[in-house]
């Protein structure tokens, strides 16, 4: 891990969006409100590990008109630096519809981000030099280079002067199909992964981008022969109903896997749950060891899921609470 | 079935309501607010086939003030035909006052509909032969012939007009106790059912109303040989929890038995949904075989389990995906 | 006045209405949702009376189901004594909807009663001679004896028995178009005004049902000369703006006019504002004297028009602060 | 049992309570808004027993604002007496914010109580015999004589007069931590124990105040033991998610031990479901046997978890229903 | 005026918007819900006069996703006929965020619209020839042809042949800065105006986008004069406070100029309202003269700043009612 | 003015407050619900300054419970530095409920504040002259040192150690009668004033505290004679209705007095728009001289007249606007 003494412990890139969703059950076809809240991977994991005590940054660029301030009042209320962010004239705020599911109604996401200020970010707009070397940690995720070619070369550019400058490189291999290909995702993923430490990754991807089939170690260790990756991190969430379900994780890292501690949900609103859990983790690894990460990590992604909005917005003692709870069912007086 | 190339696919006859429900979980007695949702059970059949792209239209009378135009927009913005209402001076909109249940409270429903416009129909009302002649199903309840002298005889008049004319007639034996004895429901209905081609019925009313007990197929079988309907349609709802359960149907017609694909759901808004699944079975009919129809209209009735309002709001894809999908867990993005 | 010792200050007869409004300014032929209050002219007067601190009893029917509570617990809130409540299966409950208005559109109610179980009072369902001698006043107004033959034999016999009793009457002139025309209105209330003693009229019914015009004073004298009143009040709402108005009101009495203070008001909800005047004007003819009654009376109007609901729900001492007070735009902390 | 012709069937007295809670899963700390009920155990039992009809008094001081008519209003609602409820200047109105839960969030209650009018309550402020001899019960709980020195000492008080008067003294060991250690709560109700005829507890109070562990058995039996109370009842709710569970309650009187049919619920809305299982079960014990005062006490407790706010509001004949009901999941129409 | 028995009265050519604003007062950048509304000049007009009566047609493309169905409903509900829309793959629903105003803020529309599917129309997606032939009146405004050189050419293509098929043309002078400059406007309207029958203006837009300065007949003539427009019209706002105002507008056609009659309002929503104008102005051009015509928008538009959304949702009776009545502050019962 | 390179613009000391209102209109006796807002004239100078971008500092203490993250969280919203802030266990959270008014009734505001954590602040709790040799400004009001003995010694120790570091030191005479009389307020106040650099007052205050009358030169002189304050700042708020008014304010120095331009408003939420005015006033000063610190300050506070919430939550760029246009009425798009 780097050094302790950074001005950051993590910095992010990315694209915040709008999330508007409709009241939950109602459809977005009939209702007549939207429930606004900021979303976005790369923003969650800011917001999420600021919310629980670390010093992050976020780079992005926004539209200058009242929108964006919904995203720079939202870093500043979880505690995000908003130093990193850039207003332009022209652009747009990305936009994600979702709807909420109750069986047998999937869940729904709708996204409207051509054209997003952030998605203009190109490697020309920052000195990823002096950036990488303000911070501990470095993020992005599958998401963000997919947004256009500046974005690509973004982060190339930050992770490669993250390297540099010692930094932890992380990346979450988030694929959304309304942004390109299987065949797109991995020609572009391909050339970041060798300089990613921590990888985040699940069954699903593995399978669908790289072709890795087979059981969870044969996967992690797929990643690690192709791509040399420090630690490879895999998460699975298993839902019992439409409304309950459990999350689990394991890490691969010098050879031996880990698995965390498994934890229930009640789901009230499962977006963002993954970067939830990646932040507790990376919160855990900052704090403690591997198993602790996985456990912390695991908590928060379950308490997340009970959570209004894609950031769980609680503290450490909140989570420390349920890591050493048997019962979650009497009043806290 | 009759044959492809007139003017509508169904029309139904009835009285739509306002239906005024607190917020889930609210009490009747104490709540501040009522939500409105336009409800009846064949207002309903012909709104969900509307929505699934049928050519459907409504018969009915409706008070000529600011409230009828609810179900006038309702009808529109759900595609049912509005040429067969008639506006009259006079008269009342019926409304439903319905609370949600959770265990132990049961779910309630409170009528207000006597002396509604639509109760006014008399069988002097329309040139039902010209209506017969214009569409391809007639469709009404038990329900409807018991608001009143007038509108049995309606029915009687149209169900006599629609055999003469070739129609396929289809009736559900919706029984509710604030209307009728079972005694006098079943006379009314004796004398409609030897004209109804497809019947819908369930274990419950046949009971209560006919005597008839036994298996499902005896049930079926009742009707047939005590009326000779075409088609006997037996419906089943299980409910889990107050929340949750599943739903099945079966079909009996020239002396075979067929049994749908069964659906779990979660229940949001139960209202409405046997008037989901008849109008599904029926898209199902339409577009396919007696299989497929028994599956699409359970498949639909699920979905409907999981909408506000009594219709479910979907269109045809919508079913499909959900016909041909195991997992209803993963956002669709 | 009837002598202090009795068990009611005030007896009132009539029908509660269930109070359906969209959200101010939607319209109700698209909303989807309606508050909720209980209303009705004569339970707003002795909801008004109870909530100033009066005795008051309600005499009405109600059907029973969970509706009725709506106005059972309504005047239990307000303390209304509840005991000449009958509950009644079959008959429903009364419901106006109300759209609030704004230039140019006007104020619009929907009445929905017919059938009431309010309605369905005759004049064997009470002792009128017992209710009479256990309250010092007697109220209904115009309405009441308009909803059904019964109604108007029962206010018959109340009135007449409480002529006997020694009670003192009052009767408001409320009119409403869908009841009755002006010659069958004029007829029923020319039996009912000679047994009035305290008479509450504006200028549109005077020239609408008994053909009275000209000033103030020949109309109010109009009522002595024919039906001989003790003492007639007219009232009058001026409205500057949609939002905006004044209220004032005169009596005569014993042949002298007086008039009261003048009070603006913001008009935020005016159903109901006329009968909270007249249960101003009656406290404060409990506690003073004329000019007092409609000062108060006004003042308390006023307070009604800024108060959502049929009722205003104030105790005397906030009328007294506005009665006492120039201006109304300090914070009271 | 105490004759039954007094004034008051109980007399109930302590400290009530603005419940502050989120929209249901919305955080405290990020909520904009607030739901507000009227809570406090003693306000509910009284609230609850006057629902289903019993004639209830509520001893209580509070502030005179505008936020005391909150508590006035709901006393009157639910038909509680209020002529013993003291108004005073200065003080406050207690509050408690509650939080509700879902897995793994644990359900949250905050109070702020400190300095409320109701806790200024003192010996002096009543005539504590005269206030026992109009009654029939009286009751009072764990929580209010740890409000302050004078409210110990007027439920000493009250309870002494109580015993004087004949009354059936009831007491419901609620322990708050934010009031006091065990150690003084066990000082400070081993003065009031003996006076108790029946005692109201959990095993989980038990161990912790009293330190009786044990089978169910052995736990009420070392309170007749130690206090020689006339009727010990322990209560048991097990949950089976956040959102389900089923509630049970056993008496020990004259030796013998009794359990009540258990009834399982929903979970909306948990505060206050002890309070109405009390109510319940002593409105069973006035209408019947002990085995059917806990059965009633169970099915009215069971309710009452699906009901928003603390009291269950729901009539006798509703309560009947369930106990005889065996499936909750047909509509009543 | 063409003649009247084309199969539509009216065909629009446009974008719809979906609108969203925060409640009344709330602010853009801290607002967490928004309302939906169906919003765009050229869709307004459309349903404006389908609800009106007339049989209206509106041609656009949408996106094939969930939100679209909120166009189409919409379109459905206010009666336009829905078979010229086009779904395609790809392309966004535009979108405007508006913020209300309240002195001194002003209002605020923040536009989203860039990479619809509406602007992705082009000259070849429809055959003009026979939508111009089936319609009398063709409606499209300064915006669309604003959205890019498809629709552009789009607009003088269907205009082109409206002349053609003998259709009347009517165009909007609403200007969007954020479109494009005064000078790029003028071009390309300059182009469309010599084909326009009944053109719209105000004094602003006249001066900054062609310079016209001077009284309102000069500006008018000036439209003649450079364009030879057959009819010009010319509306005017007056706001005496930010929640209320006045409405007046004039033609000049054959030389002579009409006024019509001057409205007041309360403005709720002002968002639409001189869609509203037009569509009234061009209802009364169908049903009686100028001078009616004119009268008729200003009644209907004045109505329309009160009503929620950007589509004055009323009848022609309910606009006669106003264009008849002294004073809007009496309730209709 | 302090020089330009400490680390604070301005520190402010206080209690913030959970403002807790009923939607606009309903009475706090009656509502089931309540908007929160974090308030407290101390915290809105702070958190005003700060979202006009100066860099602020709050000095207070919170109970550690989930109620005081509402507080923590405005503050990093807005950007206020939260490192002063102390968390305790013990003390509650201060409470103000407050009802908005219409005509003939007044504003309310009921406090709940005694025993708060901030209330406990001593003179012991921080390092004044650390803190004082941090920023360039210090403030705090009238209602602060009225908490009790510790927060009156603290203000003394806090201005006393800002004058010796070189602070501008600003004071507002904000008055409650429910803190003390005026004559306490006066001998508390008494011993501030003479380290007051920059005093804000207003006509009515001054007259009931310190019994100056007179035109404002007057009573602005008398500051200046009595307790020698640099500059003296007199607002003034009319109202002309209750939901519309103006404001303005005046300077004293050096023996000038200047007047601001008068700016209207529309009321929607008027607290803390006193505390919005003089944030206005000190940005003004700090950018520009006195005559657009008023101007400034004026029209910020109008736009705070508009905004929900006691902040006004807009940016410098805005307040330029209103301060350069004459019209309000036109949409900014």
């Amino acid at each position: 891990m780097t050094e302790n003494n950074r001005e950051f412990d993590i910095i992010s890139i990315g694209e915040p969006l709008l999330r508007l969703s409709p009241p939950r059950f109602t459809q977005l076809r009939c209702t007549r409100s939207l429930d606004l809240h900021v979303a976005g991977s790369q923003f969650n994991v800011a917001a999420n590990l600021a919310r629980l005590g670390k010093k992050t940054g976020f780079i992005t660029k926004l539209p200058s008109n009242s929108l964006c301030f919904q995203v720079v009042d939202a870093c500043s209320r979880f505690g995000v630096d908003i130093s990193l962010i850039k207003m332009i004239s022209g652009g747009k705020m990305g936009v994600t519809y979702v709807e909420f599911s109750a069986v047998p109604r999937s869940p729904l996401a709708i996204y409207d981000r051509a054209g997003s200020a952030a998605s203009t970010i190109t490697k020309d707009d920052y000195d990823w030099h002096d950036i990488a070397g303000r911070t501990r940690f470095i993020y992005s995720d599958g998401i963000f280079p997919g947004l256009g070619r500046g974005c690509f070369e973004a982060t190339l550019e930050l992770f490669t002067a993250a390297k540099e400058k010692g930094c932890t490189t992380c990346f979450d291999l988030n694929y959304r199909t309304h942004l390109w290909t299987p065949e797109t995702a991995r020609k572009a993923w391909a050339q970041i992964l060798p300089m990613v430490d921590i990888l985040v990754t699940n069954s699903n991807v593995s399978e669908v981008v790289f072709g890795y089939r087979g059981n969870d170690e044969t996967v992690m260790s797929n990643y690690v022969r192709d791509f040399d990756c420090h630690m490879v991190l895999l998460t699975r969430r298993e839902m019992y109903t439409s409304q309950t379900g459990a999350w689990n994780s394991k890490v691969l890292c010098d050879g031996n896997i880990l698995e965390g501690k498994r934890f229930e949900f009640d789901s009230i609103d499962r977006y963002g749950t993954g970067d939830a859990w990646f932040s507790g983790f990376l919160f855990g690894y900052y704090e403690g060891d591997l198993q602790f990460a996985l456990d912390f990590g695991n908590a928060l992604c379950a308490i997340a899921h009970t959570i209004e909005g894609d950031v769980a917005n609680v503290s450490p003692e909140e989570v420390h609470a349920i890591l050493n709870e048997n019962s979650h069912f009497d009043v806290k007086r």
